[in-house]
């Protein structure tokens, strides 16, 4: 039988879904949320790395409406499902919407656990590529620093790499 | 070099642990937290099958500050190592401190997605244990029933084994 009952999505009397509490989207957040900043080497580019920061956080097939809740309660990101692992994953990767709506919220409720460091990495990672700091070589050595100092996701090169290819071109 | 930062417990001016925000912990168990009702089967007592019920949340290792300040928030539970996968696991197993302090919080600060199913049979489960259903045939059938019906944790038996077991004794 199916369960219709408190995983449907919470309404209050006028039907309209209830908000997600501030502090719980941050303890949520502490537990599955992920802070990450990916680096790739971009021979093309004029700086060698391209730094990519984003906010995501995945739930079971069964949460997919949870997401949705979280998507409403930043009011920017979207949903993708990954079939592989029967997950949902909202992802936010847009600079002026990490600056705007997920960095201000974790600055206001903030983690509470290990989580804190990486997001106090990925906060300043995303207002140096604000200020355009990701497109000079010193910023970039220091976004890539601050990346792996603060275990901003995994990472497919090692940090030896990316300052190799950093250093294939004038800075 | 070891940091010292946010993930070390957060205190206030006085230097006192901040106790955590109510919301922070539904949302941290939303994602974290297991409602569980084990159950055994021991031949030797009268009803012929034991129903345990615990809640446990595991983190990292890194994270074992954070799990000591969810004990001071429930004022209940132990904590203990994991040595195997590198986590550290609160858990309450004391029917008493499940319906005072753990049913109660999250009836307070509902959990929002799938898992809320599985906190309304825990619940019922506690309240039935509290009340001695459990040493009656016809309430362990009943607490069977929810305990599957609810995915309280893993099953170790199949159902219909657990019933065959209650079979095997008067009712």
């Amino acid at each position: 039988m199916q369960y219709a009952g408190p995983h449907s999505r919470k309404r209050d009397v006028y039907g309209v879904a209830v908000r997600l509490d501030p502090w719980f989207v941050t303890g949520l957040a502490e537990g599955e949320g992920c802070f990450c900043v990916s680096i790739a080497i971009r021979p093309k580019m004029k700086v060698g790395l391209e730094a990519r920061p984003s906010f995501s956080l995945s739930l079971n097939e069964r949460d997919r409406e949870l997401l949705g809740d979280l998507q409403a309660y930043f009011e920017c990101g979207w949903i993708r499902e990954s079939r592989s692992d029967r997950t949902f994953k909202y992802e936010v990767r847009s600079v002026p919407e990490l600056s705007d709506r997920i960095v201000p919220h974790f600055e206001a409720y903030p983690l509470r656990g290990y989580k804190a460091r990486s997001f106090d990495g990925f906060a300043r990672v995303c207002r140096m590529i604000e200020q355009g700091d990701h497109l000079e070589r010193a910023g970039l050595i220091e976004i890539v620093d601050i990346a792996y100092e603060t275990s901003l996701g995994k990472r497919r090169h090692d940090q030896a790499d990316l300052l190799r290819a950093l250093g294939e071109v004038k800075g």
